[in-house]
């Protein structure tokens, strides 16, 4: 009965308002089982990029609500060998499913899909465009976390200049009353479109080298990879990699607030340390759980179902 | 409360009636949803060939009827490659699963499944043989877009020699009263069995090479692909192509029938045109989703359930 | 109602008790469709090594009972080439299911996957070290053709020295009063160390060069697969191989017990001639069939539904 939603392409076509809804309705997802709701309904995984977390989470989502997935597999095996164009593939797939949840290398595959096969399109990621899901995730846990997004001081941590999931996520929270910190070696900083959206709509932002100046004040602190082969310098790479390496004795050191919460995209390497796991201050894990009502949430109300 | 059927090898095993029959169950299932009819039941998808779209269809037409679907994977990467037998396989699986759907690059393959496993079985391709699922979903498509199979003329276009899907589809109509026309270059003319047996029956058939001449008598244009490999000499292989590429200019050229509809297997390359997409001419999307009640119903009848 | 079983990691967590209390359960999920007991669970399969009966067994236990199958798929393919440990992938595939089928070439990764995910875990093999649901259904597979274990005479034949499945069987039979008579060459004896847990525990137990010695008196014949890579010298080899084949004549010109019945975790190559297949001697195709109950009645008990 909510806002009807008929894609899911860019976190962008959600204002305020939209996102709240969207977690609201996580919430119930996560709060009582609804294993009968999407019966009948198929979803197509058409993951032509790898992402195995993603899929599975999909997967696991629409399972769980009585649906069945149907993965159209790996591409490299499929017909794409024969020639054949991307909007002939997505036409076929769509007579096979109700819903589709898309992964692709290019930027607007997901748009394309749910114009080509006229049902709902979740994307699950489309090159260095959008990743809705995920920084409903993000939002999610954050919500969940702390009780709420206003007011809080967030801490983005890494390689903020290519990650898609930070500059999504930033994106997002202009909508509410938080201070971003953005925390990042001189070369990897947040692109100036995404500083100066904030700057548009007057959120409160900074940009750090130094990760201890600000760790002590942030209610979240939002951890990314930093990949080696941005640098090209390798002395300068180990250097960051050092200096951003979060653990828990950089936690003492530092004196952070005792509701501080360590979040993370996963896959981790090296920059978040396994002796963090078992504090309060984790929730990465439960982060990626949190996938599960979400996807839910979305399924649900693009199928209609809520 | 049909004729039994146990398992589905060859077009070959249905006559007329056992055609129609088949056709009208395809109706029942795509007029009206049957989402618990196979519950309980497992189909095992043996697809040692790759074939992406058929594998996807029978998956999500086994699913729609509440049946679950159990991949037996890339066979590339199973115990095939311990040395053992494709007897002992099936064998093995056949323990897994109520109903098969085999893919094989081998003649007969299908036929040994059925004699070695016990359950009944779909032939989904077996090498240059049998694919019976696409026959019928041919026969399907062409009753639906014209009321009926009778009186028809059908023009079969492209790669002749090579097509086992045209060949088992000119059979088949060999049952009705359809005047049938093969269009294609001198080099990949329909077999010489194929014509004796439409002679045999009494079946109106000719052969053309200008596929201007004969378009304007058509109601069905069936079109297949033509590769390169096929042909010693490149600039033959482009003559070919490009007299035998369908696009909307040539359908206004030649003049055709109002009630014309062209059909193609898919995946198309350069043979058909994307600007035919959006005319009713086209009904190639729409064949491959008759692909989904087709199979629903074989899989239903071949289980006992219809 | 049993006793709480909460992962299944090894066959020496169970005692004569426990081993017939899941060979009880499984006949009775053999006797009776439980088509709906597992609804609403999803079972994540775990296959770092490629398993595809054990794998398919499992999928087919759990859609049986109604339950959904989450498979990770392939992990070359997956996060796990970011970098990522093992602990950390487990993590985050705990939150998309709610029991986990692990298979891996490393030895303690499913005790790893049991204390990390914090799910139930059924072992399906973790490298030379355990595969008890094998076990179980060889297990099963006995009491059922000879209605009970004890006082029976059971041969193994073949690469004693490196089978994990003869290694375990013959653990777990040592709960029972039987004679187990290992036949090898002198190269692959069984270990010592199992030797000498059959003799701790009083197993009567013998070993044999000459299979035409015992086989006579042999209630089970088990065979297993016998490497060319195990011997230094290929005519040893050759000599092994066809003094092991197991056929039709070999057991007319030896004479055996009519109740005898020959047993093969398959797949099989050459070591058992199917000339056997059709006589009442062979049950390796049920002992594979046998896998689905007793895995649906190990799934079922660690989920807590029986």
């Amino acid at each position: 009965m909510g806002r009807p939603i008929t894609s899911v392409i860019s976190i962008r076509g959600f204002d305020r308002k939209g996102i709240l809804y969207v977690l609201e309705q996580s919430g119930k997802m996560e709060q009582r089982p609804h294993p009968r709701l999407l019966q009948g309904h198929v979803l197509g995984l058409m993951f032509v990029e790898v992402s195995t977390r993603t899929r599975l989470s999909f997967a696991s989502a629409m399972m769980r609500l009585g649906g069945q997935v149907l993965d159209f597999g790996d591409p490299e095996r499929s017909s794409f060998k024969k020639g054949e164009g991307l909007s002939d593939t997505i036409r076929v797939m769509a007579g096979y499913c109700d819903v589709i949840a898309i992964r692709h290398p290019w930027e607007g595959a997901a748009r394309l899909a749910a114009e080509v096969s006229g049902l709902p399109v979740i994307n699950a990621g489309d090159g260095a465009n959008q990743h809705p899901t995920q920084t409903f995730l993000d939002l999610y846990t954050i919500q969940k976390t702390h009780g709420g997004i206003d007011g809080l001081t967030v801490g983005f941590l890494g390689d903020l200049r290519y990650s898609r999931t930070v500059q999504s996520l930033a994106g997002a929270m202009s909508h509410f009353d938080c201070r971003q910190c953005f925390i990042s070696p001189e070369s990897l900083r947040a692109p100036q479109h995404v500083l100066e959206e904030l700057e548009e709509r007057g959120v409160q932002h900074e940009q750090f080298s130094d990760l201890g100046e600000v760790l002590p004040q942030l209610d979240i602190l939002y951890c990314t990879r930093i990949q080696e082969e941005r640098f090209a310098d390798r002395l300068e790479y180990e250097q960051v990699k050092s200096s951003y390496r979060v653990d828990r004795a950089l936690l003492e050191h530092c004196g952070v607030k005792e509701t501080l919460r360590i979040m993370h995209p996963l896959p981790r390497v090296d920059e978040l340390s396994e002796d963090l796991d078992a504090t309060p201050y984790a929730v990465y894990f439960q982060q990626a759980r949190n996938g599960i009502p979400v996807r839910q949430a979305l399924l649900a109300m693009v199928l209609g179902k809520l």
